[in-house]
Parts: structure tokens; sequence; C-alpha cells
């Protein structure tokens, strides 16, 4: 082939508004169903298009999920960058003697290469960023050093399950910090939760609630989780009817009611200092959830890892050390529902000196239960709600920087470890949580500002094509919509279509062109909002347009306007969708 | 933490024009060198902070390099989208019992997971997008089905080297395309290739070549390679001086000059039949490189695996297979430059039957040499040009589709394969490339199109700030720019710093604000231009604005102006940088 020889054959084959009628509906089964009701989100995001799942745990994007997708990263994008981060992008394969020096190397999740021995498929970036910001030689007027990237992280679940909320490969936002001091990296933690606290409440505009969390596998001492509710949710939080604070179920800590009974029984569970020395037994009331609640702060020596053993091993260890058991020491821990009545179950040593021997009482090492005081306000009773965690925020401390040597050159020349922080926000998760909140019996309904189409364009039987041309010139660039332009689909499953695929603003154009008809398939989640967008817009214009709305005996609400005002009106209608 | 009680800490702490005061020139030594000839430029690509190699072939991209790296995706975004194709993501883990239907499984440069055995990281997509085309059970009025994708690739490259043009991650852009038959299928990959022409011409604006090449590994009859021309490229070209045909070394086809003398001595290259049971002789003059050239169209039944194996291993084959040895066949290929009086090396068969013998003469079965005459027009010379391959587009017929079963149902509503291509473009690869051929002495000198700045700004010393921030309210906001604001850093060295980087234009505000100086760090590629955008401009409008402009002494193209006039002028000068 030569150069000058290429014949200039552009031309749009397909305008990118018909991508319904490419690869959607290929489960044409789905207009036979009456209701969605018993079809899972995550299937029905199949059956429409947004995506494939080509294995368990494993997705393809397709064109009309990507949309979704690519809107939902350019607002975390913004979000991140007006709070001055900057973005990056690691490469996905890890280097194994970063992982083994913060001890993450042996993890079972950790989906590692056959070829190469060295490498991990990266969850997450903790190690690689550190290293990385450690080789700059930073010193503290390059503080803070605050970066993101949005890209894929792997895990090997076992059991992959629900889609995209639980998969091998997904998409994250993850993003890291590097300050000089623990105050700074508290004003960079703030930071990261206000530009968390605009993407949920003034971009996605979905109920969500901020939980204390617990840090995990992951370290630091204080972390929150950014949760959307929902009764299918696989997290448990509880919020205080009085003072607000939500904990997730394992950060919870309540009290009990003042007319409660102290247990009849109790049940009994073991954790060792981390010397292995010191026999901790926790007695809490029998049937209820063994918690930590501040046990950690009050003994902080404990063996984290004893978290996860069974009393007949953590036993096993405690016998096997070298000390001789008449030495050891043993602390007994007093759930505040356990009094002196209490049936406490048999001390497994029978010898031991009085003086090693220890008390704690009146904490509360029980999970929350339904209508318990809060703890925090002491006032408030805590009530359950399930959730589904899309966000999670942690402040890491000197735990990654100390166990990497990153540090950086003080304002006295001196070496120090960086104060760090990472925040997450899990974006194809998000993807599949919306779903599976906003799906009702019809289908989804996105929030216009992740929708894939600002709007659908559904033409009535014998329209004439003339009108829909001019009708189409009416529409701003900004308003992207699509068309479902297949003659063997009927008007009205047309608009099925449409509902299903969740796209907020449904526009026909009929006889009375051009008079539009808009059915609005969207949802104005914030409903204690005192006057929407387009009810503003519709006091000052309403009369002079010609402008009227309804809702019909099936809750649709509908709005019949001249096609003139068509980019006005479905502008401010779209900002509370 | 409690959502209302969530302070509104938004505030910008860097602005985003001055990422180069954070991660980039980690690397201070490049200020004390006179001239970064002798730094290849993989490292200067890491010295100026665009990339961090972490790791042997792995590249952590830095907010430099992924501002360069977004334009250029977004370029070829646009190019595909032009021409019909519509944007996926599929998975990196791809599944392996596609990669057994289709024979490839097997392939050493596969990464695998250890954790999963069922699964490699998909170094290319063809198995997958079949699949998952086939899985929607398309009919002829569906095609042609365009897809594309730009994504993060695998490959076990044991040997990685030359930074981002030979790594172990990449980023690829590749397309693939389903249509009902071969012209249609042809019409597709002229489609790709007038997209691909106007993306290498009218966005990069670089000096590039469209070779025929084999299709190697990949399959399919026809295929074309998109090269930048670079004397220290890993590809060998020859482009013949009269009708411009420019072949891959692989595929080129020269006969010899007129005048030229039969070789002396031959050597001999054994290929076999597929049955393995006619032994394919090929004698070439001593000394050349063996080369199919058009022997594959002559003889079309060569197992082709032959053609990576040794004379002694073919031989070896042929003697064990069943049939007896007096029975099997024999084809005796002389290549053009060989006569009786050549010297032929000794044939291992002493008794044959002379019915099973047969000869073919007069190919050219070597690869070309310099001068040598172009097979396609038989006038012109042909000519050997180091390059980079950048691009490449495959017809690739029914292999993937056959393999896969992958069908559409016809007009006459009968199953059949789809007719596929398959189209790359290396992402990284082309910055690897654009900053091995753009760095001269003083750095990189980056295509406008891809820039990661339009300009740069630089302050004299002693200017007033409030001149400084007048000149950027005047500025578009459509023209990003970076300003190094270390005070620690002389002027010169600001200068210095900028062409490194090699940002088009560098802006200089000095005392004689509100007048600009400009000063030209990128290149004219196309030299052959009549007349430029700022020539016209300068026509136009140069007098009235004042506007003069020089070459110096040492080359450097200089601008002097008005501010008010600095989009415009601005604007026109990067339209041929």
């Amino acid at each position: 082939m030569k150069a000058r020889n290429v014949p200039n054959l552009i031309q749009k084959r397909f305008k990118s508004s018909s991508i319904t009628n490419n690869l959607i509906f290929s489960n044409h089964q789905l207009l036979k169903v009456k209701t969605l009701d018993d079809i899972h989100s995550y299937q029905l995001l199949q059956d429409l298009g947004f995506i494939h799942q080509s294995n368990a745990g494993i997705t393809h994007w397709l064109p009309l999920g990507l949309k979704t997708l690519r809107k939902l990263t350019s607002l975390i994008r913004k979000r991140m960058e007006e709070v001055g981060f900057e973005e990056f992008e690691l490469s996905s394969l890890s280097n194994k003697s970063l992982w083994e020096k913060t001890g993450r190397w042996n993890n079972s999740e950790l989906y590692k290469l056959k070829n190469d021995d060295n490498f991990c498929l990266a969850p997450t970036h903790e190690e690689e960023i550190t290293e990385l910001v450690r080789l700059q030689n930073p010193n503290y007027k390059n503080l803070p050093i605050l970066t993101y990237q949005i890209s894929r992280k792997y895990r090997y679940e076992k059991r992959p399950r629900m889609g995209l909320l639980r998969g091998r490969e997904f998409l994250m936002k993850d993003a890291y910090s590097f300050d000089s001091s623990y105050n700074n990296a508290m004003k960079t933690y703030d930071l990261v939760n206000s530009a968390y606290y605009n993407f949920f409440k003034n971009d996605l505009k979905l109920p969500f609630e901020i939980a204390k969390a617990d840090s995990g596998d992951i370290g630091g001492s204080m972390s929150h989780e950014w949760h959307f509710l929902n009764e299918r949710g696989e997290d448990t939080l509880f919020k205080c009817d009085s003072c607000g604070t939500v904990s997730n179920v394992e950060k919870a800590v309540s009290l009990p009611l003042d007319d409660f009974e102290f247990a009849k029984e109790a049940e009994v569970r073991y954790l060792l200092s981390k010397d292995n020395e010191t026999l901790i037994s926790c007695y809490y009331p029998k049937g209820r959830v063994f918690s930590t609640g501040y046990l950690l702060e009050y003994i902080e020596d404990i063996d984290l890892s004893t978290l996860n053993l069974s009393n007949e091993k953590i036993f096993e260890r405690f016998q096997s050390s070298e000390e001789d058991l008449i030495l050891k020491k043993f602390i007994r821990v007093m759930d505040i529902r356990i009094n002196d009545s209490t049936d406490l179950p048999d001390f497994p040593i029978k010898v031991f000196q009085k003086n090693n021997f220890s008390m704690v009482t009146d904490l509360s090492i029980v999970e929350p239960i339904e209508n318990e005081i809060c703890d925090e306000c002491e006032e408030g009773k805590l009530h359950s709600e399930k959730a589904i965690e899309v966000g999670h925020t942690f402040y890491l401390g000197t735990k990654y920087s100390a166990a990497l040597s990153a540090k950086f050159f003080s304002k006295d020349n001196k070496p120090e470890f960086f104060e760090m922080g990472c925040y997450g926000i899990g974006i194809s998760r998000i993807i599949g949580a919306i779903a599976e909140i906003s799906k009702d019996s019809q289908g989804f309904k996105w929030p216009a500002a992740i929708s894939p189409f600002e709007f659908s364009l559904v033409v009535a039987p014998k329209v004439e094509a003339s009108n829909v041309e001019d009708f189409k010139l009416t529409v701003n660039k900004s308003l992207s919509f699509n068309q479902i332009e297949n003659d063997k689909i009927s008007f009205g499953n047309k608009i099925r279509m449409n509902k299903m695929l969740g796209v907020p603003i449904i526009a026909i154009i009929g006889k009375e062109y051009p008079i539009i008809e808009l059915e609005i398939r969207g949802k104005r989640w914030e409903q204690d909002k005192l006057k929407y967008e387009y009810e503003k817009l519709f006091e000052l214009n309403g009369e002079e347009w010609n402008w009227r709305f309804e809702i019909n005996e099936n809750g649709i609400e509908k709005h019949f306007f001249h096609k003139d005002h068509f980019n006005a009106i479905v502008e401010s209608l779209l900002k509370d969708l």
C-alpha cells in the first residue's frame, strides 16, 4: 500500500447514538417478561448489554456500560483534582520484594504469575507508590504528595459472586497521600473525605452513609467507610437515632438499655498478648457475637492475629511457649452485661498465682443489637441498616513508610517517615451497587450524572422523518441520546426498553410535533428538597412557554412543551434526577 | 463522622499547571550535563518524570507521561470512532478454553496465573472478542460489528528492553471487525487504514511508512505495518525509488540487476509439505538470507511450521514418516540468481524416482539487498530503511471465526463464519518511539498534538507578579501550560528544562511586558509544506500586530508580539508543530 493512494473513506457508518441497535437486547426474552422483579440486577446488566460476564468474577465492558463507567470516572477525577491529587497509572505487575517487606506477600488472595515468581497482580498499590515516592527523595517542601489512579485491580476471590460487587478483576480509584506530620495527614484525610462527600452528595445524589470502620488488614488507626443503603447489602451498619453516628457492625459499640437483665450464661473468647505470655479471656453473654469494641485500646499489646484463631488453637499456643505455666499472666475481661450471678464456662487452668491475675469489667465486647444504647452519645438507640460499601478512607500513619523505609527530609534536614493515608472508591462496584439499588420491576434508574445517555428518543408511528431530523437539530450537543431504530420493535416496546435501560428521561415525538412529550423515568432521590430546579424554571417560564406537566394514574410524570424549550427544560430536569 | 459535619475543605492546593514542581526533575544531575546525546530516550523519559520503570519491562506512568498518553489516546479514539468503531473494554483475564481452540495456549510468551490454571493475561483479544460476538447470534443486518479498546496487554518478554518499546506490560489500541463477506471485510480493512493514515499524517504529522508485512503468528493473508523511520529501529523496510512500494524485509521481494552475476555457490534450505511426504529444497546464493518471497503462493501446501526448523530436523521428520523413501516426492526450488554453473550442496537422497521429482525456477527466495530491482514495478531500485513499528493491520479471514465456530445468519438464514480483521496501535510504544525519534542534544520535541502542555511559561527575573497574573488571565483555557516556580532554578535553567521536556513553545515574560517572547522548541516535521499556518496569519496581521519573528544564529526561532495576540499566534504556530 502506498501512502499517497490511501483513499479517504472516512464516513460515519453508525451514529454513536444508535449504540442500542447493535449489541444490546441480545436477550429479546426480556420483552416477553411482565416484570423484572425476579431478574437480579447483575443479570439485567448483562441482558441489557452493559457488561458481559465472561467467567465468574470477570467482566467485559460493552459500549453501553463503558459510557456509564466513563461518566463515573470523570466525576471522580474532577473531585480528586479539586483537592489537589494528581493522577498516576501504576503497573498492575508489582514486585514481590516490596510485598515481603510489608508482610503481605503470603496473602492467598494475591494473584501470582506462573512464568515469573517475582510478581503479583496488584489488588492495591501501597507498596509500589510508597517505593516510588521514596525514590524521589522529597523534602518537607514537596509535601504533601497526593496521588491517585483509576485502574484494574485483581483479587483471587475464591467465590466470586453478585457480578460487579465481588469480582476477580475490578476497577478501583485508589489514592495515596504522603504528609510530613500527623496534623497534616489529618488535614489531608479530611480533605479526601470532603471530596468523597461532594461526589456522593452532589454528583450521584443517592442516599449514603459514612461509617466508622475497622481498618482490617490494611492497618492504620482511623478509617471510614462510604455506603449505599440497600436491604440486600452484605454490610451491617448501626446508626444512632440521636447523635446520628454510624458505625460498621465490627466497630459499633453499644450499651445495654437501662432496664436490661444481666446474662444468665456466658461464652468465652481467648486472645493472647504479643509475647504470648498473657491469656486474655473475654466473657460475654451467650448467644451474642463477640466484638473487640474498645478492648484494643484498654489492652494495647494484644496479638491481633489471635482474633482469627479458635479458642483451642490459642490455648495450644499459650501452653506451648517456653515459660512455665505457673509464671504466666491472665486477664479476665467481663462484658458489661455480665455480673456475679452469670454462669461462666470453666477456666482451663487450675493452678495459677493470684498476683498474675487481673480483671477488666464494664466494657462492651459484643456486636450491638437493635435498640441498644449508642456508646457515643449514651442517649440514642442504635438501629441496624444493611448496606453496600463503595468507598473507604484510611489514615495509615507510618505503617507502610516504616516498612519500606520511605522518608522525607524535615525542616531540620532529618529523615522522617511519611505520614500516609489511602483512599479507595470501588468504581465497577458502584455501577453494580447503583444497578442493584435503583432497579425496580421495569428496569434501572441511573442517576443523570452517570446515565449512559441524558435521554432516549422514541418516535411514535407515522411521524414524518423530517420532523425527527428537525428535532435532532434543536438538541444541544451536550445532551447525548439513544434511539432504537429497529422497525420491528413496537412503539410501546421501545418505551419499555428505554425504561429498562434506566435513562432518566424519555422524549417522545408524536403527531403533535413540534410539541414534545417527556416521560420521566429517573428518580429524585433527594426527596427533602424545598424546590427542584425544574419547578423554579416552571415558575419563571411555564406559562409563557405553554409548558404543561402531570403525574398520571400510574405515577408517571409527563411534560409537554414546544421543542424550542427542549434544551432548557431537559437540562433543568436532569439536575435533580 | 457524621455526614452533616463534614467540613467543606475544598481548595486547590496545587495548580495543575505546576505539575513540574513536584516529581519531575528528581534527577537534578540533568542540569549539570552539557548535552543529552549520551542519554537514551527511555532513560530521559524517566529522568524527566514522564514514567518510572519499576522493573525491567514494567512501567509506572507519572502525571507528566499520563498527560501525553491521554492526548494520544483521545486522538486514536476520535479516529476509530470516525470510521464507526465502538469502544469496549475486555477483561485482561482470558480463558484457556478459547486459546486452546485457536491453538495459541502453548505460547511461551503468554503470562499465566499461578492461582488459577484456566486464565492467561491477554496479550491480544481475538479469542475473547470473537467469543463475545458469537454469543450475540447476530445476523447479516447487524454487520459489520466494529469494536476497539485501549487497554493494558501482557507478554512474558524474556528480555524486556528499550523501555516502552519492548515491555512486559504495554498499552495497545486493538480493534476487531466482523464482516459478512470478503468484499465487506476489505472495505473495513481500507477504512481502518484510512483512519490510521489520518492519525499518523494529520494528527501526529511525523514521517511514517506503510509497509506490506508478513502476517506472522496471528494468521490471515493480508497485513500492513505502520512505521516511524528511525536509524535505531529494530525493523528493516525496503522502499522502491520508483513505484514507492514499501515492504518489511520479510515480505519484500527483489529481482537482481540486469547485469548481475549468477551465484558461484548455493546454500539450501529444506521445507516439507503438509503431509510431510514432499521435501522442498530451496537453493539460493551463498551468503544471502533465505526468504519465502512468493514461494508460498507457488507451492500452496507447505507446512509453515517447518519454516522455523533446521535442515537436520526437517530431514529427520521427512525420513521418519511411514511412507517408503522411494515413493516420496521432491521439489527443487532455484532462486533466480542461480544457474547451471552454480555449485549446489550435495543432495542427501541418492535413490529416487525421476517421476517424483519436479523443479521450480526463476523465483526470488532471498531477502533483498540495497539497490536490487523492485519486484512490484520491475523498474525502481530498492533501498533499505530502519524503522520502528507502531501499528499493524491484519485481514484475518475466517481463521478465528472458524476455530471458535463464530457465525452469523446470512440473508438466506444460513450460518456463516465471520470475515474478520484486527488492527493494532502500540500506544505506549508510540510514546517511546516519538521520544526516540524526536530527541536531540537538548531533549525531546513532542508533536503539539500529544505534548503534555501546549506551552511552557518562563518568567524572567525581577518581573512583577502582577504582570504574570495579568498574562495568565489572557491565555485561552484550551492552551494548557506548565511553569517551574522554584526560585532556586535560574532563568536559563528554566529555559533548558523546558527544552528538555519537549513542549513545543516556550513563552517568556520579561521586562518588555506586555510584549511576549516566544521561543520555538517544536519541529515542523512536514517540511514540504508550501505555507505554514502561522505564515498565513502573519501575512494577514503581522504588520498591524507589530509581530516580529527571527531565526537567530543558533537556529532558534523567536517571535515577539503584544500579549493580546498571544492566543491567535500560539494556536496558529501549534498547527504545524
